[in-house]
């Protein structure tokens, strides 16, 4: 590897962290990308965000990505720069570093640093602590970093995962109106907001099989289940049951990776617009603690393109180290 | 109505029950249909069985019947006949009804009957007694018949409804490897038998969610379940919780019905293949009999087109008339 300018960070046999590479490479600027699925983002080091359209996931990554980089860098005049991306839909980092290198050598760019985006949404919530992130939006996804192991939980779609996510709670809101309707379950206030969107209650999951945007509009009633969990038991039991499966993913993630092991605590960040409902965020944190008596637990904000920025700073012996693409060029 | 040659049962006020109508017609051959989302089949009083492509829900459907009813009697020289059709996808059961017997004059036709195919189901199962029938097969749906109403409970679908069905055993054996694979639940055998089909965990949700055919997939999983219930925690309890969700669904429906009122029995006929698992059928007896004690429960067999050719026969005080769709020509 040593002389052919591709590899694993710092594949240099008498060097023990990412420092040395810095004596390779003259400090670089760092073009930082977060591609997701309703957005790429750039910066370059700390200056103006930009935006492009999302990433496609069903398409080939790099030339999208190379795309980004060409008009991020396009009349910057900056030469040796270090790309450094965490993208959606990455399976392989190292091939998507490797073709995404050859596509923007001509544009300046000396380095090429690729992620899977929850690794940059790990190190935009915790940096570079030990713990778990658990993001939830439509779907859900936990990371948890340990020592020497990564693991990832869940995050298996609407189908036959994505527990406690907002499409879950949003299903959960819908089948319960149905339950109600036939009474197999109990009257909810979640009739009401339903019927708004479904007037014909018998005929909704005609509508719901064939619409193309099925699964956003079923996560959209998570909202409401929110708005009526203090009023409404239905609503609240469902949030509540969210929170439990969250925690669930959390407590299995530390797990596999050796957490808290003999630490009295272990940092855990709960994001995404899920953990906005106080219900949910309290039955979360409840249901953690009874697992994990270790866990510190915080919802808060993640900052992926500040993630995205720090795969180049990341000691050598870090867990995510191997899932990270890197190329030199 | 009367004299319009168009309406529900008997309109005559002073006619207390059908066999009226055998003294205005002379004793007519019938022509039954079962048309299932799986195939159509016809049967002319109890002659031989003949078979067709499955109806089309999506497509008006009375075309499509009458060209079951030109092939059928195609030849026969039977005139007169009175068309008695069991229909998937019915909502409005007089207007096809009315479509049909526009479309069949040509053929001999003297009378057409539609209903929704539940209710051919229902009555191939218990006849004209009233109780409840529970129909799961890849989805689910009960009809409960009392003196003077009826009610269907669930059969809303995969997405947010069909619970105990086929395709709902099958969905949680998947969620449960994915449990199992993640820590977040215990092990079980059903991974072995998923792995068959889906070598890389993973990435089984993608390839689910890009399958057309994902409810069917889906739902094949439900006869493994079955397989391994003698033998593995996770099988036996997703096979009892679906016999609990369909025990619901049959005493919601006999409530809205208002059985069993004072009666000492009320009937109720498990019907399709998932019942064809013992661990499905005890739990659905079992949980049932908790809730309506009063319940005779019989796991068997429906007959649609015995059903269907019941059509004309019910007495005219039935719950059912009223979903039946009558013409005379």
């Amino acid at each position: 590897m040593p002389g052919s300018g591709h590899g694993y960070l710092c594949p240099m046999p008498d060097c023990n962290t990412i420092r040395c590479m810095t004596t390779t490479f003259p400090p670089a600027p760092v073009l930082a990308i977060d591609a997701g699925q309703s957005g790429i983002r750039s910066q370059i080091d700390s200056g103006e965000v930009r935006s492009f359209a999302a990433i496609r996931t069903d398409l080939p990554l790099a030339p999208q990505l190379a795309s980004v980089v060409e008009q991020s860098l396009r009349g910057s005049g900056l030469t040796g720069v270090t790309v450094s991306g965490g993208v959606s839909g990455v399976t392989h980092a190292q091939t998507v570093a490797d073709e995404l290198a050859l596509l923007v050598e001509p544009f300046g760019v000396a380095r090429v640093f690729v992620a899977h985006d929850s690794i940059s949404a790990f190190l935009g919530a915790l940096g570079s602590e030990l713990g778990a992130v658990v993001a939830a939006g439509t779907g859900v996804v936990t990371l948890a970093v340990g020592e020497e192991r990564l693991a990832q939980v869940d995050g298996w779609g609407y189908l036959v995962g994505d527990a406690g996510s907002g499409y879950w709670i949003g299903r959960a809101a819908l089948d319960a109106v149905m339950r109600a309707f036939d009474g197999r379950g109990p009257e909810t206030a979640l009739t009401e907001v339903v019927l708004a969107h479904h007037p014909d209650l018998p005929s909704m999951y005609v509508s719901l099989q064939t619409n193309e945007g099925k699964v956003r509009h079923i996560a959209s009633f998570a909202r409401s289940v929110g708005d009526l969990a203090e009023t409404d038991a239905v609503a609240a039991g469902i949030l509540a049951s969210a929170g439990f499966q969250l925690a669930a993913s959390v407590a299995a993630g530390l797990a596999r990776v050796g957490l808290p092991g003999g630490r009295s605590e272990v940092q855990v960040r709960a994001i995404g617009n899920v953990f906005s409902s106080p219900h949910v965020a309290a039955a979360f944190r409840s249901s953690l603690l009874e697992r994990v008596p270790e866990a510190r637990v915080a919802v808060g904000e993640s900052h992926p393109l500040d993630g995205a920025a720090m795969l180049p700073h990341l000691e050598k012996d870090h867990a995510l180290i191997a899932s990270i693409g890197f190329v030199t060029l």
